[in-house]
């Protein structure tokens, strides 16, 4: 089957770009000596979660219990669910725990007391990091405050946990307002966890990992001593978000969505692909990036946009482009590409994606963790 | 099972706010003697069409001919896809028309003539109405050009087609200031609609249809003379954007999403419902919006907001809400209610939802026409 073959929209994931994505992730990761433990909320496919082991990861994360379920049934074994999972998802977790090696993150000593009791009562034994907040301003502890040394001290203390180490993610780089930027977030993630690590084995606490995320700062973080640890999700699709904070080309960026023009009127094209195919999700950058994803308007090739045509708006089902004087003649019925601005929210819309050498489709694939939000 | 059985986030219809929303819709249409067409692009649930059409609706709507077939599969007769459909999905036009009453909307003259050839071959008939453009400015013709002219002369002149009428969609009321303005946009929404019928029947074409849609504008449309059908979809469960342009009160909205606190840090509390669930759709009213939703810190009772709680930003799996100094207090595993920005939306990116009555839960619902993109 070829590209051509397929009904529009459909979200198109480049093969050959994943497995370079992955490849070359993993073999940076490898050179600065750290574990590579990549997000699957990206693509929330087990073929590519084995890709990604097959080539070195030490595991991968989830973003939720039922998320994990799926990729742990495909038998993934090692699974991080970096998320403060509340004890009302203790079944879940149990019985994650009897069927591959699972972790969750803390940031609270109550509910951590609380997963000690129900592990107590179950028998087993939960993994669990620290999460610490290193400026996102989400969840963690503040690495510097009497409550992370106690929360750390409790979670190693606690019969019915094991104390992983410490866990960050730097949220915050997204927002990032220019490489130097995001360099400075990426060393004081690390800073912060390292200096706790330290204080808290000064205080006789083990800390065997320290793990940090993103993709945005994944470059920066690599160049620091510290980490054992790192979960990117995004890489291995990236996106127009990450092609603005520099961490992708365009040539990187492996997931499209190929879209029909269904309707033309001056001054704008309308696409078959909205916020159903899309989402509203806004793009970061350094520089202002404005509407939802980049139009590139051959239906194959490099994904390099055409700047004459921009996603001013969304509706569920239609994309509102702008076309400016002077652009290539585009037709109803012609077929473009749309890198959108954010990779993983694409995965959770559809219930498939096209796996595709070129312009042949290799495999349409059931995005099998799609909507596992519980 | 109870409301308080459920695992979070977990998306809630009050179904007796339902059944209120659809008999009051259909009562105003039948006053004003117009036809009710619901789009079931809002809550994508076969049971709840059903329910539409047995309280009067003439059929429904559907955003794609793959949304169309979900319905049409479940025994809704009377189907009309209010969208520029490309003759590529010409199968699945066919496959409608072969089950149900289909029609679809035209807004181009070479499309027009591309549906009248295949319907030629095909042996069928599509019923068509023209699409106008009463300044929304996506899809349609301009009411007043020539080009509205000759192609509604020439939809009405192709064999193979049906020529049934004229339909418009005001989606620029979503953006209106005031109450005057939406007014307003509703006044010409009609008025353009009705001057161009006129116009056509007068060079002896016959308009039977004059069809308006969306929410917002209904309870203006209905004042007004001249149109025969109304399709508001978003009105069986109405939500946070609705409130804000007085087409409905917190106690009409039917939709919410039951989340737990997973984290409370200073100011501050973190909910496991993020845009996986609540979409980053920002919302729209008179008066500004912001944030992604509206918390009610009760777990059951009416959804009226509680102010003191924003939610500002959402990651994938959280929504990070800022809580005011002297808020209630909400701990840790407590349970909250979000009213969402756009119910819409919410029902494409669940697998169910749970239809409750107070605070049981009558039946957890497969959203049957979920992701339909194609």
């Amino acid at each position: 089957m070829q590209l051509s073959d397929l009904q529009t929209p459909a979200v198109v994931i480049d093969a050959g770009r994943v497995a370079r994505n992955i490849d070359r992730m993993q073999r940076a990761a490898d050179a600065a000596g750290f574990r590579l433990r990549p997000h699957a909320k990206t693509h929330k496919l087990p073929a590519l979660a084995r890709q990604q082991i097959a080539r070195g990861a030490v595991g991968i994360c989830c973003a939720k219990p039922s998320e994990a379920m799926v990729f742990a049934e495909a038998g993934i074994e090692d699974i991080r669910i970096p998320y403060p999972v509340h004890p009302s998802k203790q079944q879940q977790i149990i019985a994650l725990i009897d069927r591959v090696r699972v972790s969750i993150i803390v940031d609270n000593a109550e509910i951590a007391t609380a997963w000690a009791e129900v592990m107590a009562r179950a028998g087993r034994t939960l993994n669990v990091l620290v999460k610490v907040d290193v400026g996102f301003h989400r969840c963690g502890v503040d690495p510097v405050s009497p409550e992370a040394h106690h929360l750390i001290s409790l979670v190693s203390a606690l019969p019915g946990l094991k104390f992983c180490g410490l866990l960050s993610h730097a949220g915050h780089g997204y927002h990032a307002a220019s490489e130097t930027a995001l360099k400075l977030i990426a060393e004081e993630e690390v800073n912060a966890l390292t200096r706790l690590a330290a204080h808290m084995r000064h205080r006789g606490v083990e800390v065997e990992e320290i793990s940090v995320g993103a993709t945005p700062t994944a470059r920066f973080s690599l160049r620091h001593k510290g980490p054992t640890e790192m979960r990117p999700g995004n890489y291995v699709y990236f996106d127009r978000t990450q092609a603005g904070l520099g961490a992708a080309t365009f040539d990187d960026c492996a997931l499209s969505v190929l879209s029909t023009v269904v309707a033309k009127h001056p001054g704008r094209i309308i696409l078959d692909a909205g916020s159903k195919t899309l989402s509203n999700d806004g793009a970061r950058g350094f520089l202002p990036l404005e509407g939802y994803g980049a139009l590139s308007p051959s239906p194959s090739g490099d994904l390099r946009p055409d700047e004459a045509f921009s996603i001013e708006r969304l509706s569920e089902e239609h994309a509102i482009v702008r076309v400016a004087d002077g652009a290539s003649d585009v037709k109803i019925g012609d077929r473009v590409r749309v890198l959108p601005n954010h990779s993983c929210v694409v995965s959770n819309l559809v219930d498939v994606v096209h796996m595709a050498d070129g312009d042949t489709v290799v495999e349409s694939v059931p995005v099998a963790a799609r909507g596992r939000i519980l």
